[in-house]
């Protein structure tokens, strides 16, 4: 495990009444699922592209790996700029800031053609909250519209969604969404899978200091002071204090589950986002923890789950939740893919 | 029940190959709700505007009345581009082609304040499609965020969102989502309330040829042969068949219930809409028939319904409904807003 220092490069701006700096928490998150249509899939394996061809593509995306962990079943990447999980056939890439992950997408590909041994994308999912500054954002990541031009040039059957309300707290999602074959066709069943995903913004400031140098020594000690480490137990965590302020942690199980959180502690744009692909039947209990442990004065939250996952009731159970704790509902959807269903859920603290 | 004729405007543009003329089906549809905030609700009623001041209010918008009728529950009204009705506290505007419904809010408000006794906006729900040709739009309806800064400037509480794929078929929906009040707080329960709409497009030529002059003589004939008439028995049929080509009905019952039906027949860019607010406890049969009756292609369904309409499971109905006939869903969403819940499907013939 690397543990260099890095500074996430804070933006600053002039502003009427003094200089500013910003960094924009809000993460792009790219995860895609690759396949082969031969019988060599036994041997493909996204975790055989070299490092340095990583470590090359991650320049492309405007950032650098800062640490590292893995098992047999996941590698695990912290970034100067969020993470990196690569398992067998699931590639996920998570950055904040001014990051580019889309520029990535085409050398990617080729990546995994060269090294891996996949020869099909069998799902994709671009996903973001909006940003508080897009203007600052370089192309294509701008504007949404521009992002799905650059996705619809790759993908033939590419669908693009926002959630929640266009003029205030939404977000955005493309994925794959191809015609439905016949119903009665025998089609495999897909693996089990699932993702909860809560992005938080006006946090409590006496949490974020916390993740500060000024406050914590190091990333250890923010992980336990915070009680991010009871959030999801038994999971080996790989945690990074950056200078002077910001964190971000990886955690992964043994049976290759994962879960990330990153943080932006300033007051004027704080932001945090917990990501967690963990079995459960229900995300209650998890939803709970997290925005106990971080006070949020807004968050959104959102499941997908396919028909095999045990999590196959977790989005009707945010269905249901119009208030959690303190925090009340002000955004529901749904949206039924062809292998997915997804829950988005937003909340606030009453009264807004 | 004046029969003037009216010619839809056709905007002729220049193409590669020879000159093309489009027509714009796409509708904007405007629905405002009114209350009062003291005890001269019985006395307020919208239909109190003259009607030279209705007529003035659509020059704002670029249309004009063409058609009337009405009963003591309802005033509705054919447009050279689509419908209007107006009930006591209900105002609906719905207008095609290249119309500006957004610019007449504010006059419409005040002419509200003025002539009809109303203090309050209820609630407000404006949508409509992606366009064809969202260039050949005035002023703020090329773009919905245009509209949304439009509608933002007005109202305190106002959502907006976007139902479907919006890089394919889209629908987009501005309406009041104020935050929740305490749960336990006693108000009055809303009036029961619906929507059911289809939009259609991709429609089988030999069903839109029967609105043209050249194969009926008249709009009764129109509505006759295609069978317009057996969609929802028991409604007063306004219909308008234009020169030389495109049909518009209007239907209401006794209680005050309405359907209308905009029809845009060119092959080259075929659009149906059809909109009702019927009480019932299935949609299903409804949806049925207009969809045998017109052919689409592809067409979208859209149900609003409240906690104490007959319809409150026509959403879980449309959600519970993958394929009709044969048309296949391509996507299904729905929103759960603080006082109606609303489901979008959008289906193609297969395969697409």
């Amino acid at each position: 495990m690397s543990q260099f220092r890095c500074s996430r490069s804070r933006i600053w701006m002039d502003d009427n009444m003094s200089d500013v700096q910003f960094f924009e928490g809000v993460e792009k998150l790219l995860e895609i699922w690759f396949s082969t249509n031969d019988n060599n899939s036994k041997h493909a394996d996204l975790r055989k592209i070299p490092r340095s061809r990583l470590e090359s593509l991650l320049k492309i995306v405007r950032c650098e790996i800062i640490s590292f962990c893995s098992n047999d079943q996941i590698d695990a990447y912290v970034l100067s700029e969020s993470s990196m999980f690569i398992s067998k056939r699931r590639f996920i890439l998570k950055t904040c800031g001014t990051t580019t992950p889309l520029l990535c997408l085409q050398p990617l590909l080729l990546l995994v053609e060269q090294y891996a041994g996949f020869t099909d994308v069998e799902d994709v999912f671009y996903s973001r909250k909006n940003y508080k500054r897009p203007d600052l954002q370089a192309a294509p990541h701008r504007d949404f519209y521009q992002e799905v031009t650059l996705l619809d040039a790759i993908f033939p059957h590419g669908s693009a969604y926002c959630l929640g309300s266009m003029n205030r707290d939404c977000w955005y999602l493309y994925t794959l969404n191809p015609p439905r074959t016949n119903a009665l066709s025998s089609e495999t069943e897909p693996d089990p899978d699932q993702t909860l995903e809560i992005l938080m913004t006006d946090l409590d400031p006496d949490v974020m200091s916390i993740f500060t140098r000024e406050e914590c020594l190091n990333a250890a000690e923010a992980t336990k002071k915070s009680g991010i480490d009871k959030i999801v137990p038994n999971m080996v965590i790989d945690d990074y204090l950056f200078e002077p302020c910001g964190y971000s942690m990886n955690g992964v199980t043994k049976s290759g589950c994962y879960m990330t959180i990153h943080i932006t502690p300033e007051p004027e744009f704080s932001y945090v986002s917990f990501e967690t692909n963990i079995t459960a039947t229900s995300y209650r209990e998890i939803v709970n923890k997290v925005i106990e442990t971080f006070q949020p004065g807004k968050f959104m939250v959102t499941v997908f789950t396919n028909k095999t996952s045990a999590a196959v009731g977790a989005p009707k159970e945010i269905q249901n939740l119009t208030e959690i704790g303190s925090w009340t509902r002000r955004d529901m959807q749904h949206i039924c893919f062809k292998n997915y269903d997804l829950t988005y859920a937003f909340y606030s603290k009453f009264p807004s």
